[in-house]
């Protein structure tokens, strides 16, 4: 008996809506779907509410290469209800709470089990269009063609299947939109500030690129008492918002026109800040951010995705002197353990996550966000999905 | 009375041999010169033996530019005994057996008084060819010339003047050629490996170049229980002095023909090292050092000073999978500290020196060092100043 779920949709396809690309760069369309039953190690999900993030932007944009599949559905910070589990599944049961993440976390492997880390050694990121265990789809359209998952989650439609891997239960005390931000940005951000940096009282951190993930840094900097947070952004309005999460300097680079940005923060930090994040994905600012940081012990943290590959060239001289640069995904947090401890602590009124919500729609209206999003008008838009 | 030291030289300058670079790239010429005594801040020492170290004749060879300066006297490697030493010294006196370090650590500064890092924020490398503090020398030819400084050290001479910041007292138990190790080179190993990899029992260590520093590094590695060891060397020869320093497994990149070196180090590895090592100083091993290292927390540490000051072309996304890359001077010790921590322990028997010393020669047959060392038959040759 693989379905080992008591729901009334158990073991069929549901019909529901989806919010489905057809074409890159194009409005999304809302489409009646089926979403067929999880198989082994599947869980499906009813989605309460997602948010959007700027890697599905990024995604949607492009139009050639192995990433350019359509139709797909996009999404993947979320928060909804187990609807049914296939076969094997026992870490959740139909009506648990979960969050949905991008980043796998099996609990099996030497690298889930590792306290170092947070890289899974079984699920990777090499089938980010299919489920990862069997490289199918499990959405299939009205004309029954098969539609394309994103990044293991696909939270743009009112029910999804996701691997066990890919799914974190948390507690029903948490207010649905605020779990649904952990799903994704705002635990990157914290994660690099306490994780990967480990940040410490009276820390001078510059933080380049203040969107959901830059705003969550400056959270988690600020959480650890950090003496100067500087945020560095195109668009002023951010500085008013990141006020709220502790950014006490803002840098617009367009106004920096006889020094450099690392020069200003080297200025401003008495000789450069000790941590540094890079939360945009342009290897020109990576290596401002590395230029900024002090001597001795800077540490720059590199969380965007370089957009066009370009590699970041790092001035070993400058390097030698202490400095140190390293990367992560997910802000180098394990999502089964860290997701709920972020939960806690909102929870406990330590960690503001009221503040990165700026707007909220519903699925029909979910292009808005699109648009909000690309004009730099929004931080998180949550997308109700009833 | 700026002289506060008993010896009956103390206050004069003294007349010895030294030997001395007159053109880059040529054959060092012993000569007599003279050495000022110490200013205020400065000590001066009769040195007991000095040792080559692969820096020297990196800038032995410069042709151009603001380092391309003569008369010079090179070495940095070395031990002493404290003949005078100028005002405000209280650290050592007369009869002391000191190591001077290139390195500096003033014990004043805010970096200095910090646990973290090991870059001293008042004593940089500025002024790399004369005393730190005035921009003058210490040393005259007997044509009454200027000499000029190597590394605030200058070490290939009967006696040198040397910043109180850049001097570290030693026991007096511990032989004056393992000491003479312990000054620049083999601390720069085993910090990096203890200090900056931190590295744990069971590691996989990748080292690319086994000179000195590499080999400490090994050493380093093997006293920590790294399960896997592996040298990197165009020189087969390294590999069998490398067993005595732990080296477990050998690769010449020249035998890689369908592999890159990375290629195959992921593989014995089981997906790479834990921990790589660059102590070579090309940004094309620094890459290779990168890419050889295990997703999650494969961390590199860069060693070697870029010999054509080449940026590292990091690959981002690769970062983003878990990995660092940080560099050092000094191994990341502080010296006043961390070297007599490393005579406790070679003199505990747990640090293995003696197998550094390939080579010894007086000071006449200095040229035969530099031969030695060009043909990579030599690790450390200590040379006697008696």
């Amino acid at each position: 008996m693989e379905n080992q779920s008591g729901s009334k949709t158990a073991g069929k396809a549901i019909r529901c809506r989806a919010a489905v690309c057809r074409n890159p760069g194009e409005a999304l369309i809302i489409e009646e779907i089926e979403v067929e039953p999880p198989k082994a190690w599947e869980i499906r999900i009813k989605i309460l509410c997602t948010s959007l993030c700027h890697s599905d932007i990024t995604f949607w944009k492009i139009s050639t290469g192995p990433f350019a599949v359509f139709p797909r559905i996009f999404g993947h910070e979320a928060v909804g209800v187990v609807e049914s589990v296939g076969a094997h599944v026992e870490e959740v049961e139909e009506g648990d709470r979960v969050v949905p993440v991008f980043h796998p976390n099996c609990r099996e492997c030497g690298d889930c089990k590792s306290q170092k880390g947070n890289e899974c050694s079984i699920f990777g990121y090499k089938v980010e269009t299919k489920m990862p265990r069997d490289a199918t789809s499990r959405f299939k359209g009205m004309n029954g063609e098969d539609m394309h998952h994103f990044f293991y989650v696909s939270s743009f439609t009112q029910y999804t299947v996701v691997d066990v891997a890919n799914v974190v239960k948390i507690s029903n005390q948490i207010p649905v939109d605020k779990a649904c931000l952990l799903s994704c940005g705002i635990s990157t951000g914290i994660g690099a500030a306490w994780k990967v940096a480990d940040i410490e009282q009276g820390s001078t951190v510059a933080i380049f690129g203040l969107g959901a993930v830059g705003l969550a840094v400056a959270e988690g900097a600020r959480l650890r008492g950090a003496s100067k947070i500087i945020g560095v952004d195109l668009n002023e309005e951010k500085f008013e918002i990141g006020r709220k999460f502790g950014v006490t300097d803002f840098i617009n680079p367009t106004a920096c026109v006889e020094k450099k940005v690392s020069e200003v923060i080297m200025g401003i930090t008495d000789g450069g800040a000790d941590y540094s994040f890079e939360c945009i994905g342009l290897a020109s600012l990576m290596e401002d951010a590395f230029h900024c940081t002090r001597q001795g012990w800077g540490k720059t943290v590199i969380l965007g995705v370089e957009k066009h590959a370009t590699p970041l060239p790092l001035n070993t001289y400058f390097l030698l002197r202490g400095r140190s640069v390293s990367g992560c995904f997910f802000g180098g947090l394990k999502p089964k353990s860290d997701i709920p401890m972020l939960a806690h602590k909102y929870l406990n009124k330590e960690l503001n996550l009221d503040g990165f919500i700026t707007h909220q729609l519903s699925l029909q209206d979910i292009n808005k966000a699109f648009h909000l999003m690309l004009q730099g008008k929004c931080i998180r838009c949550i997308i109700w999905m009833d």
